[in-house]
């Protein structure tokens, strides 16, 4: 194993929930190490978070961390931006222009300005993007995609993906629910927190991508800003169909993240709740259940009966990083970047004028 | 237990397959004894058909029957019509003319015009239409109803209904294939076939009835003259939001009717593969896995993970059937009948409309 | 379909759980009617249930119903014993006396010289001993046995069979509790009224009969006078190892069997609460959930996907059991009779031998 | 968070399963840090295991590692032994006389005299024992523990523990088959390697150790030199009863650890393979799907849908010896250690005990 990857940190301090996930994901293969952050815009609470953690270094300012990192021999090659959404433009834009390799959350962006911003960032950057879309580094995610890819259910014709939570099913109030309600700072709801991941996910899986659809969002919760139910019709230009459901209401759901594929010649069902086995159907025979035994990713660490699972999944994608940093581009095929953000981007903007304009099928622009 | 009460059947020749269902179902509670029938067009073969089942009396023809039977002292009291959609409406319109009770397949018929007819026979007959929705007598269905009617799931705001079969996703050639795919005979395809299932399901538990919906009809094999997957987002005026999705060439699947409620206070999933248990998730609480050991309609015959399902679900409509020809009215909250009928006719007719114009929101006038 | 069989039946009146079963099994095919009966001891109680149930002859004494039935030329074919373990032997001996054929629930009798005398009267009557271990009758325990039987899971290594109860989890007190906890009446406990299903079911599947037995029997309610709970370890001659679970105060388990096979290239696993999927796994490949459309059997009425369950596969005994008695030889190979019973009966009294002993190896001798 | 702990390692070179393991699991939640090691007794692959995970100090031998770490002010407190059973014994005495806390993988040895050599040095040292009983960390088995001593289930009845592999269905080469199987490295076969793990899953969350024990133990593959199949029956002072069935050559099960408990008052079921689940089944209710919402333990690092599992588990006992050498005593209860060690010793030397001797009744003597 090569020495670990000096990382940074934007966001993440004291409370988060998605900034400890990073954090794990990335220590968990050795692959990284995390020594400087601007973990809040609050410099001391941002001071105070650093040492918790034991960072090395701790910047109350994200641009004034891009820079001196960017000047340092031994300054961080990548950061890891986990703050609410409406911020990933200005901090993405920072690091890409020293040079810095991101490692963004997801959605892309709050609006589709800030979208803009980041591809014309990184389009001018040397340093690359990368966008936490973590389900697809799943191992059956991964195997299931190699199924569809070598024709194990023919030519696609159903497409079925569901991310179901009930968290927000009432007027809840805390660091999570505050932002990802507030139209500034995440600038969608629930279509743009979980929809965006169920969308790169039929596409990860399928190969292809929904050109036209036609949707309803909902704010089933009185006083909510923002979306919390999301339901889309799809169609694609092979002629397949699908839907997407997202909703943050489903009352006793979890984490309900599911995935369905039925094609002329077999079918794929996959549930995050039980991630590590995959149902494939095989035109005329009984569904098999795949479980990393079968899996040809190897995108595990332990034998199959050994549970892995979220935290795992996500350091696959810290670990393919790490290895296209170190300049091996093989994984970048299988890595979500720019273009899977920017189509995340499109289908928010498609569902919502769709679902104005009383669900007229509306083009998907990415 | 009282004497049988004496049965007719239209259509379920020989190679019929809810023909010989409704027949099981008729006998298995002793409620029933099928005497009479014309069950074909062609009057050998049902007469062949006849004497291979024992009845005591074979007609050529339904109207011949209806009247024949009429006349008689020990005339069938009820018809059971099984035969393909087209033929519903002249078949129940003979019997209830004839003022014999009509048990009748879904759908209510192929088309509108036919529909009406029924309406209005059944009006001005002293004799009563059932229609065979068969799941919505299984025990955890009933259950599910009363758990809903008790504010179990609070109020309503998520319905999703799905019937995905997988057994059309060729262009099959078979005499269950041929009638169901024939625009003349079946009226409409997948939406008829099992949609309405869907439909209807969703509405008896549900206690609600979507008044607009926004859909979309496919037809997925080539040359297939009737849609084979429908998908359709659901409105309801108490503000809740659905959708249905029906399958025939969802490959893989044999008979996947399911269930999904969430409410302000609770959450319902129920499967057909898995009848015998219903989950139910009050709010900040657990899901329970109930069983028959927690319904409370009694609609069974053996101890709780004795497994009963398709056959015995539709022995419970039979058996209600029976007791309302005897007398007993209080059944009749719970048999589907004219009303579903017409509502699962004004669901096809609201969602070809609306797929036609381009998934347009469109009133469901039943 | 030919006329109907005249069947009779001794026991199930008022309030029988079994009775009950029996009769929608006979009807359910249309293969039997039931015309006679001596329903219970009292001669009174047998006519009130005997005229609730239809039934053309009712007789308070079931001597004089095997004598009177024999001489009559429409006199029943065939009885159903359903009463309690000690009364099988006296009304099977009777029945098989006077040349009508028995089909009688398990386990064949209360007391090893009880089984002796059924084995005696069936050996020199002409007609034939049928013994109702159902769950032998569904359609994927009859797929499984073909399975094993075509060298699908290699050479047998390992097997496991559970029947798991919590009724009996308390002091109940009911018609059904009382006669079953009764050493008089029931001979045995849970070892009898369900460890013998699962022996049997074992036995069916695998095509194996273990030779030794090693067991723990217990009494885990106070005051209770039967065993409520088994556990025994099993050895083949084919060097097969295994065990068998059966208990009535497993808490919160309904109806809990299930089997489990382990050979040298595959293996089996089958659960009665989920009883249309069959698991099977061949070795090196993935797990196979089997369904109807894979059972060879034919053992059904409906496509799979509408699910049968508990009565259907009590049906299929009965169907079966009445293309015997119309001379069709081919279904005894999978109907279970007196071998099973006397079988059943040695594992009994081996178990109860080798939990005196202390677990001693004990052989099994039927 | 306080800075990591200085870790060692003794095994776990190239190759290695468990090895890999622990290192994740102490760097998961950054308690640990990995700086030495003696990686193999091979000098040379000591010292490029060590080069390719980054160590800061490799020995080539582990007496040498203890003494030399012991000494250095910067020295490992904490060594993970990840070796085959028979060196346990050597290097953990090595570290607990050099003061160093020792974090072994289980079972405790390979023979007993090596079992008492650790307790001895266990007493005599100032430095703490813990053995890696892994599934007792994860959060739904803290869980059930909780449950179990608040009285949830009421007086244990019936206990069901099993670990079933299949990986040694055959007669497999490789690292890890090969000192597992042979009688020299591991001591014991199947009992040992998993028969551990149930017995201490069922003693950690019942609360109880079974004081006798009834077993036969079996060798499927030709030519293995150790067991490969336990059956156990066990008895408790409580008046419980349970069973314990661990094999490897369970041909298509992965991982299968599973573990059923029925009371007085209610039943606990949890697998494995479904890890984040637990069902608990109260007298007289439905029984109850228990997630990590449900969880008091707080052992997760994410919220409830999110699949932590094996590695996660493993973490959380790391965690919690951080804890413990930090001076928090609050874990120890949880926490599994000589006495758990010492314990499954004597499950397995009571199970061949009675197994020789014919399934005989044998006291389990810790």
């Amino acid at each position: 194993m090569s020495a670990p990857i000096p990382l940074g940190m934007v966001g993440g301090g004291e409370g988060a929930f998605i900034g400890a996930v990073h954090r794990i994901a990335a220590r968990m293969d050795g692959q990284f190490r995390l020594v400087a952050g601007a973990l809040s815009s609050d410099a001391e609470r941002a001071a105070a978070s650093a040492q918790a953690l034991g960072l090395e270094r701790s910047y109350g300012d994200f641009r004034q961390m891009a820079q001196a990192e960017a000047e340092r021999p031994d300054g961080i090659r990548a950061v890891s931006i986990v703050t609410p959404n409406h911020l990933h433009a200005p901090v993405a834009v920072a690091f890409l222009d020293a040079g810095i390799h991101v490692i963004c959350d997801k959605p892309l962006a709050a609006t589709q300005e800030q979208a803009r911003q980041i591809a014309d960032a990184a389009a001018r950057s040397s340093a690359r993007f990368f966008l936490t879309h973590n389900y697809c580094a799943l191992p059956m995610i991964r195997e299931a995609r190699a199924i569809v890819a070598e024709g194990g259910i023919g030519d696609l014709r159903l497409v079925q993906a569901e991310y179901l939570q009930g968290w927000l099913a009432e007027d809840v109030r805390s660091k999570q629910a505050d932002w990802r309600t507030d139209p500034a700072q995440a600038g969608a709801g629930a279509i743009g927190d979980i929809g965006t991941h169920a969308w790169q996910l039929a596409a990860f899986v399928t190969g292809q991508t929904p050109t036209a659809i036609s949707a309803d969002l909902s704010s089933m919760v009185a006083g909510r800003r923002v979306d919390d139910d999301v339901r889309a019709a799809l169609r694609y230009t092979s002629g397949a169909r699908g839907g997407i459901w997202a909703s943050q209401v489903a009352m006793g759901c979890e984490n309900g993240l599911s995935l369905r594929l039925f094609g002329t010649d077999g079918a794929l069902e996959w549930r995050l709740e039980d991630a590590e086995r995959l149902l494939f159907t095989p035109k005329g025979q009984p569904p098999r259940i795949l479980t990393r035994a079968q899996d040809r990713s190897a995108s595990f660490r332990t034998p199959p009966g050994h549970p892995e699972g979220y935290l795992e999944g996500f350091a696959n994608l810290y670990t393919d990083i790490a290895a296209v940093i170190r300049g091996d581009e093989a994984p970048l095929s299988r890595l979500p970047g720019l273009a899977e953000g920017l189509s995340g981007m499109a289908f928010i903007a498609a569902a919502q004028d769709s679902s104005v304009r009383g669900g007229a099928w509306t083009p998907v622009r990415p």
